[in-house]
C-alpha cells in the first residue's frame, strides 16, 4: 500500500500492552473516551478539529514488512504477536462530534468501540491528530474573534513544528478562521487560498526602496502589498509606496502596504493619515510581527486602522500553551454480554474520569443559543421538554434543575463502523462555516479573550450515581 | 523521484519574489545568514540542531509535475518562470556550525552562498527545520541539566505537532540529552532506543492491580515498570508492586515503578521508603506528569529520590516558548566582481542585522573553556595570540580588549558545495556526544536554568565600522 501510514506512529507501551493482552488472551470489547482536561489559553472554549484527518489516517494505518522487521529487532515482541500485527487494521466503531464543533472540558468528544488491542493501538494516532489540530484551530478562532471577524493571513510555516506539522496546522488555522496561508504545500494539499507579500530581502536586494518597488510592480499588477519598514516606515517606506499607489490609482488598480516592526498602533495611524492625505483611502494596511489575540485585541480596542493581520509563530505553535490536554481513557469493558463501566479514581477529583458509555447533549434556549451541556449515559432517555437535574461533575453540592427552553441535541454520532468511514468527507470550507456559525451562536461572554464566562458542563444524575459508587468503593 | 521533498514547502512570497527576480533578470550571487534573535526559555544558550536533516532535505528539494500544475492553477506564475522551476535544484554553497554546537543570539549559524533566486527558495525549508529541532534540543538540554545529567524518557508523541513533527522532535530530543523515546516510528527512523511503561488503561482493563500486575509480568520478565497511581499510589499501588518486586528479586530480576499524578516530592519519598523497608533498594522510581526543567530542578533540589524522568508535552512542544526566533537575512550581494555588504537598519537596534560575509570565532581560556565569541568578517585575520577589541553588537560605549589565553577557533565550515553535501552524515549518537561534551565545557553559570550569566557575543572592529556607515547613512 503506497499511501499507508505506519502504525509505528504509536507509543511503545501501546504495543507492549497490546502484546500483553494478546498473550493473556484478554481482548474484550471496550469503550475509550477522548476528552480535553481544560480549555487552552485560559479561554472559554475549544474547537474540535482533526477528525477527518484522523479517520483518513486510521483507514491506512498498518504495519509494513519493514515495520515488523524493526519491531523484531527491538527484542520486545514474540513471533506470534508480530504475526498478528502484520494483519492488523482497525475494525472498530468510532463516535465523534462533528468536526468544527465547539467543545468544553470533560466532554466526550470521541468514543472508540473496539476490541481492547485495537482500541489501544490507535491511541497515539488519535491523540496526536486531534490534540494538535484542535489547539491550532482554537488559537486561530481566538485571534479571529480578537480581529472582530477580520482577515487573517497565516504566515507560520517557518516556525512550525516540522514540515508536516506546518501542513496540518494550516488546515486547522483555516478552519479556525484564517482566510489564507503562506504555506504553498498546504494550499495545494487542502485547497486553501495562498497569500504573501514581500520580504525585507527583496527591498535589500536592490539599491533602494524606489528601485525595489518599481521592479516588483514591473512584474505584479495586482495583489501587490509593499513592505515599507525595511529602512524607515514613515519616511522612505511610505513615501515610495504612495508614489506607486498614485500611479496604480490612475490605472484603476490598488496597492496595499505592510508594516513588520515598530509600534503598530502609532505607525498604522500615521501611515493611514499619510495615505488618506495622499488621496489613497483604498490602500489597505497589513501588519505582522509576533501578533497574538491579546496584542490584536489591544490594537482593535485602540482603533488602530489595520485591515489585515499576518499571524505566524504564535498561531502556528499555539503559543503559549503549545499543547492541548486531550487524553484517551478507558470508560467501559464488556464482561459477558454487558458492558461494565470503569473509572480512574484520582486523589485529584479533576483527574478522575467519567465512567461508562456516554452521550453529550447540548441544551439550547428559545433563541437557539446553547445554554449548557449535559454528559449522560448513552442509553438514558433525555426528554428535552421536562425539567432535568444538572450535577456539577466534581463538586457534590453544586447542582441545579434546568427547565427546558429549547432543543436538547445529542452531539456524538457514529463516524466509523467496522473500521470504515460512515460520513462523507467535508470540504474545509464546510467545516470552517460550521465552526464559525456555531461559535456565533454562543453568548459573547463565553468567547471573551480574557477571563471568559465558564460554560456549564454537567453530568446526569444516573452518571453521577455510578461515579459515586466508584468513589465510595475506593475510600480507605 | 520517489523520496523527493516538494519545494512547495515554502512561503508564497519566496516564489513570487523569485519570479520577480527572474523577470527582472536580477539574480546576483548573494549571501544570506541564519541567526537566532534570542535564547529560548529565558535561558543562557541555544543548541544548534537540524543541520543534517536540512542538508538531506535540500538535496531532494524540487518541484514535481503536479507541483507545477498546482502553481499554474493559482494564476500567480508565468509559463516561463514555471519552466525554470521545473528544473530547479539548489546548487549553491552552505557554511554552517557543526550540528549540536552551543550557540548564542546574533551569531551566524548558517551562511548560504547562492544566486538570489535559489537562496530565496530554500528559506522556508531551512528555517522550519533548524528552528524546530534547535528549540526541542535546547529544551531537552535544559531538562537534562535540571536532572543533573540523569535519564530522560521522551514521551511526547501524543502532544506533538503532527506525526512528522513528532518524528523530528524525537531526533532533536535525543541529541539534546534524552535517553530514549516512546515514539516507535522515531526509534525506527533514527535508531533511537525506544522505551515505555504501562498505561492506566492496562490496570483498568483488569479487575484490580493485583490481577493487572500479575498478567503483565506473566508476559514481561524484564524492563517491567509498574504504574502504581491508578487507584491509590501509597495504598494498593505500591503494595501490589512490592509483592511483585519481592518475587522478582528471588528470581534475580527487578521491577521499576512509575508515578503519574500527585505531589512527586512527597510521593517519591514515601514510595522510596516503602521499597527500602521491603528490602527493595534496587527498584527504581520513574515519574511523569507535565514535567519541565523548573519542576525537575525543584524536585532534584529537594532530594526527591527519583531515578528516571518521563517527559512529554512540555519537552516536545518547547513549552512555553514553542518557537525559536531564527531568521534568515540578506547580508551581502555581488555587484560586479565583489560582494557588497547590505544591512537592514531598524528603529530597534536589536532588529538591525550584521552586514557582510561573516565568520564566527570562539575564544577559549587556558582550561579550554569558552570565554567569549566574536563575529568577524570572513576575510579578517584573527590572530589568537594578540589582544583584540570586542565591541558590543549594539551599544556604542561597551567594548573591551581581550588578551588571549587560549585558542580562537573559527566555527563556520562549508557543509554543502554546488548543492552537494561535503561533510559525511553523523550518527545521532555522535552528534549527541559532541553536544553534551561541548555543553560541559561552558562554565556552569551560563547553563543555569533560571537567570543565567549572559555569554558575551561581540563584533570585530571591522564589522562594527561597516555597521556604523549604514546607520549614519540612514539617519535623517
Amino acid at each position: 500500500m503506497n499511501n499507508r501510514i505506519s502504525a509505528l506512529h504509536c507509543d511503545l507501551y501501546e504495543l507492549t500492552m497490546a502484546q500483553g493482552y494478546w498473550h493473556n488472551a484478554h481482548n474484550p470489547e471496550v469503550v475509550f473516551d477522548m476528552f480535553v482536561r481544560s480549555n487552552p489559553f485560559a479561554g472559554g472554549f475549544t474547537v474540535f478539529v482533526g477528525l477527518d484527518t484522523c479517520i483518513d489516517l486510521l483507514q491506512r494505518f498498518c504495519f509494513s514488512t519493514e515495520d515488523i522487521a524493526y519491531l523484531q529487532s527491538t527484542n520486545y515482541f514474540t513471533t506470534e504477536f508480530l504475526a498478528y500485527l502484520k494483519n492488523f487494521s482497525f475494525s472498530g466503531d468510532i463516535y465523534a462530534l462533528r468536526e468544527g464543533q465547539i467543545i468544553f472540558p470533560q466532554e466526550p468528544i470521541i468514543r472508540v468501540h473496539a476490541h481492547l488491542i485495537e482500541a489501544q493501538l490507535i491511541e497515539g494516532l488519535l491523540l496526536n491528530t486531534i490534540n494538535y489540530q484542535s489547539l491550532i484551530a482554537t488559537k486561530t478562532a481566538r485571534i479571529y474573534l480578537a480581529t472582530q471577524r477580520g482577515t487573517i493571513l497565516e504566515f507560520g510555516m517557518r516556525r512550525a513544528h516540522g514540515l508536516d506539522g506546518a501542513l496540518s496546522a494550516s488546515r486547522a488555522a483555516f478552519i479556525g478562521g484564517a482566510s489564507a496561508t503562506s504555506h504553498v504545500a498546504a494550499g495545494k494539499a487542502y485547497n486553501i487560498p495562498v497569500s504573501g507579500t514581500m520580504a525585507h530581502s527583496w527591498v535589500m536586494a536592490f539599491d533602494n526602496e524606489e528601485e525595489a518597488f518599481a521592479k516588483f510592480t514591473a512584474v505584479y499588477q495586482d495583489k501587490v502589498i509593499l513592505l515599507i519598514d525595511t529602512y524607515n516606515s514613515l519616511g522612505s517606506g511610505i513615501e515610495q509606496a504612495i508614489k506607486i499607489g498614485k500611479r496604480f490609482q490612475k490605472e484603476g488598480r490598488t496597492i496595499g502596504v505592510r508594516l513588520d516592526s515598530g509600534d503598530m498602533q502609532y505607525l498604522s495611524k500615521q501611515v493611514r493619515k499619510k495615505l488618506d492625505d495622499a488621496g489613497l483611502p483604498e490602500v489597505k494596511i497589513t501588519i505582522s510581527n509576533e501578533l497574538d489575540e491579546k496584542i490584536i485585541h489591544q490594537l482593535v480596542s485602540s482603533q488602530a486602522p489595520i485591515d489585515m493581520w499576518g499571524v505566524g509563530s504564535k498561531l502556528i505553535t499555539g503559543y503559549p500553551d503549545s499543547s492541548l490536554s486531550g487524553v484517551y481513557k478507558l470508560a467501559a469493558k464488556k464482561s459477558g454480554a454487558t458492558y461494565q463501566a470503569v473509572m480512574k479514581v484520582s486523589d485529584n477529583p479533576l483527574k478522575s474520569t467519567n465512567p461508562g458509555i456516554k452521550q453529550l447533549y447540548r441544551f439550547y434556549n428559545a433563541n437557539n443559543e446553547p445554554v449548557a451541556d449535559l454528559v449522560t449515559l448513552q442509553d438514558e432517555v433525555v426528554d428535552g421538554s421536562k425539567p432535568i437535574v444538572f450535577n456539577h461533575p466534581v463538586l457534590d453540592y453544586r447542582k441545579f434543575t434546568y427547565y427546558p427552553q429549547g432543543a436538547a441535541v445529542p452531539l456524538l454520532q457514529r463516524v466509523v463502523a467496522h473500521g470504515k468511514r460512515t460520513i462523507p468527507p467535508q470540504t474545509l470550507t464546510e467545516i470552517r462555516s460550521f465552526m464559525l456559525n456555531t461559535l456565533s451562536c454562543f453568548d459573547d461572554t463565553y468567547l471573551r479573550i480574557i477571563n471568559p464566562h465558564v460554560y456549564k458542563v454537567s453530568i446526569s444524575s444516573q452518571l453521577r450515581s455510578i461515579k459515586e459508587q466508584f468513589v465510595s468503593k475506593s475510600l480507605p
